[in-house]
C-alpha cells in the first residue's frame, strides 16, 4: 500500500486553492508505489495524481525528479507531468510533506509480461534517454556501484540465510567492480523501470503500445545501457527465472532501431547486468537484513536477483541477450 | 493495502468483452477496502470500480449485496451500482474469483470528522434504510448478538494484554445479551458505515453534503438503530476517544428529520451503543489473539473499542447521547 500520510479535506480543499484546476470531485488513495503516498485526485479538470514525498526522498532532490518529467514532456515523452499551481510553482506543501500534482497517464501496467510488451518498451527507453539528453541537471545515481559495497558491509553478522547470500555476493562484487566499463554514453536514466512503471494501451490489431512511463524518482545521471541491464533482469526472467531470450531479443531490437549501441555498449551488457542484478539482491537483502521480525511491511526475497546474477554470470558475451 | 488479485492485461480486456463499456483506459489497484481487491477502472464509458471477491466473502451472498445496491440505487440512493453485462449479468467471474463492476462514485471520506458532517451522515442513513426497506431478501447479521460470546470464546486462552480484554469483554457480554432489545424495526442495514465509507461533497457555502454511501458487504437484515449505534461508535468519538455530544445530537437530528425513532428505539440507544462497541472490539480482539506474531497486517487495537464500550456502560439514557 502506498498510502503513509492522511490529507484531511480542508486541507485538501486549500491545497486546490492553489491551483486553477476547478472542484475536487474525488479523491482515493493508490495501492501502487512504495516510496510515497499516491492519491487519485480528479477535480473539474480531470483526472490527476497527487504524490506526498514521504520521509526516504530527499527535498533537495525533488526539482531534479520533477524538473526532468516535465523537460522530457516538453520534448514529446508520454510520462506525468507536473502541474504548476497559480504561482508558477509546481513543488508544493501538504500536510507538513512536499507534494506535487501530476497529469493522470492513461494505460495498463502488465502483470503478466509477454515478448509483445518487450520491443515498444525498449523503444520507449530509448526515446526517454533521447528527450532527456539535453536535461541540464544531474543527480548523483544513490545505488550505483560505489553504493554496492557498503550496502553488503551493512547486511553483515547476521545469520543463515543472510550470510550464505553475503558471502556469494561478496565473491560477485568484486569482479563486477572490476570489469565495470568506463566511457560508455552518459545521460539521465530511469534506473527502474519494472513493469508497474510502464503502461500500455492496445493499438492497432491489439497489438500492446506503450501509453506512458512513471516513477522518476530513482531516475538519476548514469550509463544510459545500465538502464537497459535492470530491464533485461526486471522484464525477461520468467516466473521460475528462466531468461527469456526473445523477451530480451525484442527489447533490445526495440532500444536500438530508436538510438544504437556503440560496440562498447554491446560488450559491457553482461557485466552491467551483473550490476542491475546485484544492486536490486541489496536492496532487497538490506531490508530483510534489516527489517525487525514482526515489522508490518512486506520484504521481497534477494533470491530472485541472486537467482537473475547466476545467469548473467554464466553470460560469456552479448549474444547471450540474443544479440 | 486491497490489491490481493492480480489480474493480467489479457483477462481484464477478455472480462471487460463482456460488457458494452467501451475500451480500457487505465487500471489501477486502490488502496482502500480491505475484505477484497478494488481496483479503479477507467473505460470509453466512464469511471468503475471492479472488485475481486477475495476467500473472505461467500459467494452465496454476493446475489444480496449487489441486489441491495441495485434496488437502493433505484429508489434513488447513491450508491455504487453494479453494471451489468451484455448478458445481463452483474456478478462475473475473473481471475478464477467472482467480480463485478460498479458505477464510481464522486465525493471524498472524511479523514477528519467535522460535527458538519454527522449531520448529513444521519440524513443519508436514514435515506439507505427508507431506500431499503422494500428489498425482499434476507442476511443474517453474522457478527451480531448471537456471534459475540462464540467469538470471545475463540480469543481465550492468551497472555495479556488479551487476557484481560477478554475478562473485560466477559463481564460486559452478559448484560447487553439480557438488555439486547426485541420488537424494535428491522430491516437491511449498512452494519460498517464507517468514515471511509462515506463520500462528501461541498454544498452550497461549502457545507458538507454526502454524495454517497459505498461498501455494503457487512449489510445485513437486523435492527435499524444499531446501525445508528455503529455510527455513533465510529463518527462520534474524538482521537482521544472522548465522546463529542455535539456531532451525537447532529447525527441524530439528521437521521431523526428522515426516519423518526420510535421511543423504544431510543430507549436502546445505550446497549444498542454498547453491542456495536463490543462487535467491533471482538473482531479486533480476535485478529490479535489469532494472528501470528510477524504476519504481515496490521492490527488494529481493539482498546480504542473497549474504551468506547467503557462510554457507553456508564451511560444512563438516551440523553447521553444528545437526545
Amino acid at each position: 500500500m502506498a498510502v503513509y500520510t492522511e490529507v484531511t479535506d480542508e486541507a485538501l480543499r486549500a491545497f486546490l486553492d492553489g491551483y486553477a484546476l476547478g472542484g475536487l470531485i474525488a479523491f482515493r488513495g493508490i495501492a501502487e508505489g512504495v516510496e510515497n503516498s499516491n492519491y487519485a485526485l480528479k477535480t473539474d479538470a480531470g483526472d490527476f495524481i497527487l504524490t506526498l514525498y514521504e520521509r526516504r526522498v530527499d527535498p533537495g532532490e525533488l526539482p531534479y525528479f520533477l524538473g526532468l518529467m516535465d523537460h522530457m514532456a516538453a520534448r514529446g515523452l508520454s510520462c506525468p507531468v507536473p502541474v504548476k499551481g497559480r504561482d508558477g510553482a509546481a513543488l508544493r506543501e501538504l500536510a507538513g510533506r512536499p507534494a506535487a500534482i501530476c497529469t493522470f497517464l492513461p494505460g495498463v501496467w502488465p502483470r503478466r509480461v509477454r515478448p509483445e510488451h518487450c520491443g515498444p518498451l525498449g523503444a520507449a527507453l530509448a526515446a526517454m534517454h533521447d528527450a532527456a539528453a539535453d536535461f541540464p541537471m544531474v543527480r548523483r545515481n544513490g545505488l550505483g556501484p560505489e553504493d554496492w559495497a557498503p550496502l553488503l558491509d551493512r547486511c553483515r553478522g547476521g545469520a543463515e540465510p543472510v550470510a550464505g547470500l553475503v558471502a556469494e555476493l561478496d565473491a560477485a562484487l568484486a569482479p563486477i567492480l572490476r570489469d565495470w566499463p568506463d566511457g560508455l554514453p552518459r545521460g539521465q536514466i530511469h534506473a527502474d523501470l519494472f513493469p508497474d512503471n510502464v503502461f500500455f494501451m492496445a493499438g492497432a490489431g491489439g497489438a500492446p503500445q506503450v501509453s506512458g512511463l512513471i516513477d522518476f524518482y530513482f531516475a538519476c545521471t548514469d550509463l544510459l545501457a545500465y538502464d537497459i541491464a535492470v530491464c533485461l533482469n526486471a522484464w525477461c526472467f520468467e516466473p521460475d527465472l528462466a531468461f527469456n531470450v526473445t523477451k530480451a531479443r525484442a527489447l533490445l531490437r526495440g532500444y536500438r532501431a530508436r538510438r544504437p549501441l556503440t560496440a562498447d555498449e554491446l560488450a559491457a551488457l553482461p557485466v552491467l547486468c551483473r550490476g542491475a542484478a546485484i544492486r536490486f539482491a541489496l536492496t532487497r537483502l538490506f531490508d530483510w537484513a534489516n527489517t525487525p521480525a514482526g515489522a508490518l511491511v512486506t520484504r521481497k526475497d534477494p533470491m530472485e536477483y541472486v537467482r537473475r546474477l547466476r545467469f548473467h554470470q554464466a553470460a560469456s558475451g552479448p549474444e547471450a541477450y540474443g544479440i
